[in-house]
């Protein structure tokens, strides 16, 4: 038997248990975990030190080293993540709905634990415990992969939650890492249907394509984000500005900050110069299409590829558009279906957009900055769906639960 | 191009428009469907013949040709199945949530489309008509693939239904058949995933199995059940006789008739014996282990395979066992995750039943002979989902959609 397929009997194992272990047990073991957490910060540090050293002989790049790097803060956020969830109301048990039939059968639909939750991801470390935490309140068993770069401080934190947890009472096999980090043993993870029920992506697109292609284990697929923004005809030309700067740089590294700009042509000779002042003030370089191009002297030509480009950088893809129409079928045509928003003071427009828009969010007359699990007040968020089966948008804790149907009787039969 | 990529393009296209039409002109292209139906039985019933002379001549099996063969009957509640779906509610645009945050933003929770659904399934014709009518009720455009044996009644059904949608305003390519029935037509399909959202299998533990293996398309596993019945120690016999009788011989043939008796040994002695006599009165060949043999003479041993195995058949594998919690493991270790039945009088046995068996639908002293949409009073049911993504348990017209967040503001940014 691989080592592999070990983990995941084991997860599955602890699974059965952890799904009838009371809320009140889980947030005494989170309370637990984060305790280890500050109390070893110094050894998490020097686990980290490791990580960083090599990362630095082999060229890691400077973005890269600083998504590794832990400190005494970044460990102290993680433990106050721990708290919070065992703050956080527990989802399992929740009866979604419920009902008597005519011959008296009564049934109920209760919210349970997936089972055993997979989680493949990148360089950052704090997804170790951030996952570990949110699989645990939610009842689940949780096998995590992470990435070479950070093996020794995924190894050290997962050891030091597992063991908090398991010492106040959690079965043992709940939080589990693969000690390996080769390109097989990963292949391996998602083909492991027979234990592992959801596998969750989460890092950079050629990842997420990675396991989406590769796995038989039901994905969520996350992350992705080529979010656009329209100024409608109709737009508050100030609010727009204010919009659109905000969505492209208030944090351009991230999956729901704008890469696309759509202006509709009626006002796109007033607002493209003034946006594009205070845009390239702030360091954003412009790709225009060939409207763009006429109003905006020196702008680089978008090409059919920048379309679809999520540059996660200070770069913004511009196209004047004639229509609403022609605006939401760019959007439905490159977009990512992650998150849009429109400017307009038109209603009609906003229903047209928001009901011919086909994204997890979309917006009227905001920043698509607020996707975002604890923006929308979900708590935390163990990743945005961005496909349509299971969960959409920002997933919270109840994205990481099924339910069964409860049926109680008095010996009915089917006649 | 390939047909199949054609296909998809077209659905595509077709999805967006459809998930904006209003669920009037849906009822009415229903409607519309169900008179086409009815209105060309005959040449319904002469491609059927087609399929059914092919079928003979190749052979097919009696129970193969009774699901392939249509008659004006059959016909007749293909109608009546899209009359019933006219009058359902529609899911699309119900708002399952909502609310203000701090900041003025309005956030809601609303019921859309899925997208594109493939329909994958074997034999039965009457599929055509029942996927297709619940995908257009739902908003989603529909791709059938059927089986070559029944190629002639799909391409006639779906011609009809198709063209009397179109007739009634919807736009066109909302249902598509998959002109060709080889394998390779069908991995592609599979493989869909820019345009195709989910994949629903109908059949076989075979061609399930083959989806869930070749598919990168979303899929929801339906339908293979290996069901239990758990006889506790302090069950009320009779009730308990009724319940295995019926979840047995009533249709032996369907997912939630039962395959494995599981019996406590405090009440085996006593029980085997009368439900042993009047399940072989019935035609059911039982199969037993050790314990079973001493009680009942000349019960056939179970091997390991058959508590694996979903009979579909008037067979019966029986086990006795030490105790509750060995009837959970049991359970849980052979199942299918899709229906399971404990029979009993003890409130604790009945609360740690349902709690610990990780399956789909658990009921406490009723058959597992009532999961199903219908019998549920969720109205027509596209299947019975067996994973835990996504939907759980019989699936109506709710589980063929997704939702999306609309969020309304009046200029807010992320600070």
């Amino acid at each position: 038997m691989s080592v592999i397929e070990e983990l995941g009997i084991r997860a599955g194992e602890a699974a059965r248990e952890l799904a009838v272990v009371t809320a009140e047990a889980k947030n005494n073991a989170l309370e637990e975990m984060a305790r280890a957490l500050t109390s070893r910060v110094d050894e998490i540090l020097g686990a980290n030190e490791e990580d960083r050293k090599a990362g630095i002989e082999n060229g890691m790049s400077d973005a890269l080293l600083d998504r590794l790097t832990l400190s005494e803060k970044r460990v102290g956020e993680m433990a106050q993540g721990l708290r919070e969830l065992a703050a956080a109301s527990d989802p399992v048990g929740e009866v979604v709905e419920g009902w008597r039939l005519a011959n008296g059968l009564e049934i109920k639909k209760v919210r349970v634990p997936l089972g055993v939750v997979g989680i493949i991801y990148e360089a950052r470390p704090n997804v170790t415990v951030d996952a570990a935490g949110l699989c645990v309140k939610s009842g689940n068993a949780v096998i995590l992969r992470g990435s070479s770069s950070a093996i020794n401080s995924n190894r050290f934190l997962s050891e030091v939650i597992a063991h908090a947890g398991e010492s106040a009472g959690l079965p043992g096999g709940c939080i589990q890492l693969v000690p390996l980090t080769d390109r097989e043993s990963a292949k391996e993870l998602m083909r492991l249907r027979k234990y592992v029920d959801v596998l969750i992506p989460r890092g950079g697109a050629g990842l997420i394509r990675t396991v989406v292609e590769e796995s038989t284990v039901p994905v969520i697929e996350t992350g992705v984000g080529n979010c656009h923004t329209f100024v409608d005809a109709s737009a508050d030309l100030d609010m727009a500005e204010r919009i659109v700067v905000n969505a492209k740089t208030h944090r351009p590294g991230v999956c729901n900050a704008m890469e696309t700009m759509l202006v509709h042509e009626a006002v796109a000779a007033e607002f493209l110069p003034r946006v594009a002042q205070e845009l390239t003030q702030l360091g954003v370089e412009l790709r225009g299409c060939e409207r763009t191009q006429e109003i905006l002297q020196g702008v680089k030509a978008a090409t059919e590829d920048d379309w679809y480009e999520e540059y996660l950088d200070l770069i913004l893809a511009v196209r004047v558009v004639p229509s609403l129409q022609e605006a939401i079928r760019h959007i439905n045509t490159y977009g990512s279906q992650h998150s849009e928003a429109i400017v307009t003071s038109d209603l009609d427009a906003a229903r047209r957009f928001t009901a011919g828009v086909d994204s997890a969010d979309v917006y009227v007359n905001a920043s698509t900055r607020f996707t975002d699990g604890g923006q929308f007040g979900l708590g935390a968020e163990i990743g945005i769906s961005t496909q349509k089966l299971h969960a959409r948008g920002p997933m919270g804790l109840r994205e990481l639960t099924s339910t069964k149907f409860i049926i109680y009787g008095d010996g009915q039969v089917r006649s």
